[in-house]
């Protein structure tokens, strides 16, 4: 009887621990807000590909800055890369403020935000950014971004 | 029995003219598209507070471009105001042009463009845009501008 209960309770606690708590999904909100901490925190690492991992990688994502249209990944990148990464110019610390996330549908949603850059020769380069968000099967991706400002 | 046969023909007549073709719905994009060229064309009369017509008139509207944000229908019109029919500023003549709709949800939809200004001093501003349109009752109407270039 004794070693009956004795294994009841081994029972009781190994089945406890094997019981995860699942944890929550994030909101659409927070998943779209993940992405943006993370590309923050990938220009401030000098990192470019990850940056770029928060735009969908695809010929039709378009990128709209000044009086300039850019389309693809690829040349998004490559314009990056060129007014960031090449010679003379730096990455700089880039800050994301004043995020604004509205969903427009389950799968679609557009971000209000402030872009605010610190240059090492210390210019602060600022201005605003409106993002489309689409939601595919590997997550939250900017299918469009115009920003402006300098 | 004559006189019945006329009767019964002047009877089909009468249906067949009352029957008016129902006009069809337009769809949202023709809808947007409509909008977009009343703007257009209120521009080009110089009514300004007609081409506003295009915008959620709420103090929620948002209007980006360079670097500035602006809150609200009315300062987006003083804003308009300022820069193009105060002195020494004329509207010009304004064409939207390259103009992409994309249906993010029945009641939501988001527009690339190209605007192109032409000043009655020759100058000939160009730019892009971005915009976010909402269906309310009284039609699809924009509810943030992002534009740029200059």
């Amino acid at each position: 009887m004794k070693r009956t209960l004795i294994v009841l309770m081994l029972a009781y606690v190994a089945m406890a621990a094997a019981q995860t708590t699942p944890k929550p999904e994030p909101t659409p909100e927070q998943a779209i807000r993940t992405v943006l901490n993370k590309q923050q925190d990938a220009w401030n690492r000098g990192n470019l590909e990850a940056y770029m991992s928060g735009y969908w990688n695809s010929p039709e994502l378009t990128f709209f800055s000044g009086a300039t249209e850019t389309h693809g990944w690829t040349p998004t990148l490559e314009r990056y890369r060129k007014a960031y990464k090449s010679d003379g110019h730096a990455m700089g610390h880039l800050d994301f403020t004043n995020i604004r996330v509205e969903m427009l549908a389950p799968n679609a949603a557009f971000v209000r935000g402030e872009w605010f850059l610190k240059m090492p020769d210390g210019k602060t380069p600022h201005g605003v950014t409106t993002l489309i968000f689409k939601k595919f099967p590997e997550g939250w991706r900017i299918i469009h971004d115009h920003s402006s400002g300098g």
